[in-house]
């Protein structure tokens, strides 16, 4: 299947880890199947790694090893190159720059390099008519970069949202399944290989959020800005929230929602109650799903296995098959291109689902709905459970629309008040 | 954004209905947006309908008119042809033909058209170095087509399946909804413009087996074939059904699957109980659903909106976009392609739910397990429900997984037994 008019596309492959691995793998394997979809061969020919001396499950017998990642862009026999190292900065950096300089195709699934590097790296993708991909940033194996820029291309997007981080929705479907807090899921979680050691990018939401940034980008040509985008993440988020939503009609999940509006862009990663009845509440486990509303085309809904070998090395290997298909054009805003503004939460408007942990005393409900009238704050229902008499009683309320400001203020209050026994909680209920 | 080198792409289009008109709309009024989204201006240049003199809402003016579609395909003022004139023959196939052989690249929305002559047009398409393309065909806007063929090309595809049939969904929610029987919604839905006054294409399964057929040949590179495929729509399911289906834990949905093994492909539309706890059944009204099985990315789901002017205008414009960015790769296997083995339902194994309307007698049911005994039917579960004395009862069993030839064999068998008071049903239940 090469000719001199279509010789072997040649792949230099950075980082050999579980999807590099994979991304190897499929190419040796299945090299074919994927000629006979894209017409042109495809090879890894280069490789680099931390260590040489480890059984991946395949040989290295005729790759080109190299110690640096940089020198896969310099490499003669490296017309494509895959980073799968990792990290927002440092040597995913640098290779990405060098191999753009180069003229050559870079194909990531760094959602952190994308997030904070991405429009750097658009300006000199477009500055040396080199491809810049990243379809396994964002959702896994789910094609969901693709069909923004290319499938949805007719639309004009107002809002995308879902599920982009499977490790929350494991922990959230978990602590719903088994009732247990959220540090024993978690623990559980890492001894599954669901977490990490150190779960903070995904627990407070930050991978989430590298996700969504890119996902405003595609969808609405917005600049990257990981600096406005509001972030939560769900280590405050009890068994009893989740109880309680439930019976109210609501699933919890961490949400990346990103709007646009003559206004701006709205972007933000927090806990969200959706309703039961929407396609995205029934979404558990490590999945993840992406929404996108579109006009002419309206909703459409894109689900599926959120990270793991096969579905990011699936990912990486369908942005070389466009490669080898000959793709170019560009998919990010680059340095050229005017800034996006930016909206604040200062100025969002919700219902909020608000928990109060109060002490087994007469008037107590009297002095939060005092209060609430005191801050003009609307409820909707409220709801006070049986309890043990003398323990403190769980006080779950649901608002009207209202604004953000006023939310804070009202529970500042409240958190004054001498029967409150724990901090007020709340969280949005999104309205899908 | 024009120039030498990256003129603009003109577009003719034949067909000016709804989804005709939609097309013209959406190039006329996104134009900037399109181009700054591929690189490459896109521009109506001339046009083909029935009647001139229609207000469809935008000015032909400027548009040169043909009245014989294929004058589309000799014009010098269009490099795309867009076919939304419908049917699988006449006009759209002789416009195909002619755009193909005069290296022009094809858009259709037409199903028919391309699960009937996909392959010979496949075949032109190679021979003249025209693209082929359909994503408006399968799903309305779901960009399914470029899912399969460019976002998972990594993967071997095992199993494709879905909501295909937007009407026939309608129809079955809204019978249980309402409860009410199937030719009642049938006729609502006529008046609401959810189905043609001539239902068949739709509900007796021919528009998702047009569907199917495409999508095993993109999925699995299969041969076209509608003749290796069966059939069956939803004209026998009644309000029984599907409140039967509920209390068992499943949704009756009328479904396309295809599916390939060493022995060939098998590919079937027939009602299906699909179990609640998978997320097809949760999709009701008009909606469509594709859930795509693959190695090594896992299952992956798309949803959205199966028809209408916006989502189809969507996917014919997306495909145009692709011309646009130069995309020429094959998506279907032509006449030079060996033909793919097809299955019969001959050896499908499953289980199935059996309804039995039976006279209210002694020894009933000790008749009904005596018949399915002597035919080696085991049966999983057995419910007769109470009923009004002296009228017929309904006996629902499900079976343990076993071949379809021995539940039609253990049917005719019972139908024969003197207290059945009507035919006895069955609905195959869908491991997913």
């Amino acid at each position: 299947m090469s000719d001199a008019n279509n010789p072997v596309l040649k792949v230099g492959v950075a980082g050999l880890g579980t999807v590099g691995g994979g991304v190897v793998k499929i190419l040796q394997n299945s090299a074919d199947l994927l000629t006979s979809r894209t017409g042109r061969a495809m090879q890894v020919t280069a490789v680099c790694a931390r260590n040489r001396n480890i059984d991946r499950g395949f040989s290295l017998n005729g790759l080109i090893w190299h110690d640096d990642p940089i020198d896969l862009a310099s490499d003669p026999n490296v017309d494509v190159v895959v980073e799968l190292i990792g990290g927002s900065d440092g040597p995913a950096l640098v290779l990405a720059q060098a191999a753009l300089k180069a003229g050559k195709p870079f194909v990531t699934a760094n959602k952190a390099l994308i997030a904070r590097h991405g429009e750097e790296l658009a300006g000199l993708s477009a500055d040396h008519d080199a491809p810049l991909r990243f379809e396994a940033a964002v959702a896994g194996g789910l094609p969901i970069i693709k069909a923004l820029s290319e499938g949805l291309s007719a639309n004009t997007i107002s809002r995308v949202y879902g599920i982009l981080n499977g490790t929350c929705n494991y922990i959230l479907s978990e602590m719903e399944e088994t009732g247990a807090p959220f540090d024993d899921i978690l623990s559980d979680a890492q001894k599954l290989g669901y977490a990490e050691a150190d779960p903070t990018f995904d627990v407070d939401g930050i991978d989430a959020a590298h996700k969504l940034a890119i996902l405003s980008s595609v969808a609405f040509g917005a600049t990257l800005n990981m600096d406005a985008m509001f972030t939560q993440g769900i280590r405050h988020i009890t068994p009893l929230d989740i109880r309680f939503a439930n019976e109210l009609g609501y699933k919890i999940k961490l949400m990346g929602i990103t709007t646009i509006s003559e206004a701006g862009v709205k972007q933000r990663v927090h806990p969200c109650l959706v309703s039961l009845s929407t396609a995205i509440a029934h979404v558990n486990g490590v999945n993840n799903a992406v929404v996108v509303e579109g006009d002419p085309i309206g909703q459409t809904v894109y689900q599926g296995p959120g990270a793991g070998e096969g579905p990011t090395a699936s990912a990486v290997v369908a942005d070389l098959c466009d490669m080898a298909r000959g793709a170019t054009h560009a998919i990010l805003p680059g340095p050229q291109d005017p800034p996006t503004s930016y909206l604040s939460m200062d100025d969002h408007r919700a219902r909020y689902y608000v928990r109060l942990t109060v002490a087994d005393e007469p008037g107590v409900m009297a002095a939060i709905t005092a209060a609430l009238r005191d801050e003009a704050l609307s409820i909707e229902s409220l709801v006070q459970r049986s309890h043990a008499r003398g323990e403190p009683a769980s006080v779950v309320l649901v608002t009207h629309e209202t604004d953000e400001t006023k939310i804070h203020r009202s529970m500042d209050r409240i958190a004054g008040l001498d029967f409150i026994a724990a901090a007020p909680s709340f969280i949005r209920i999104e309205n899908l």
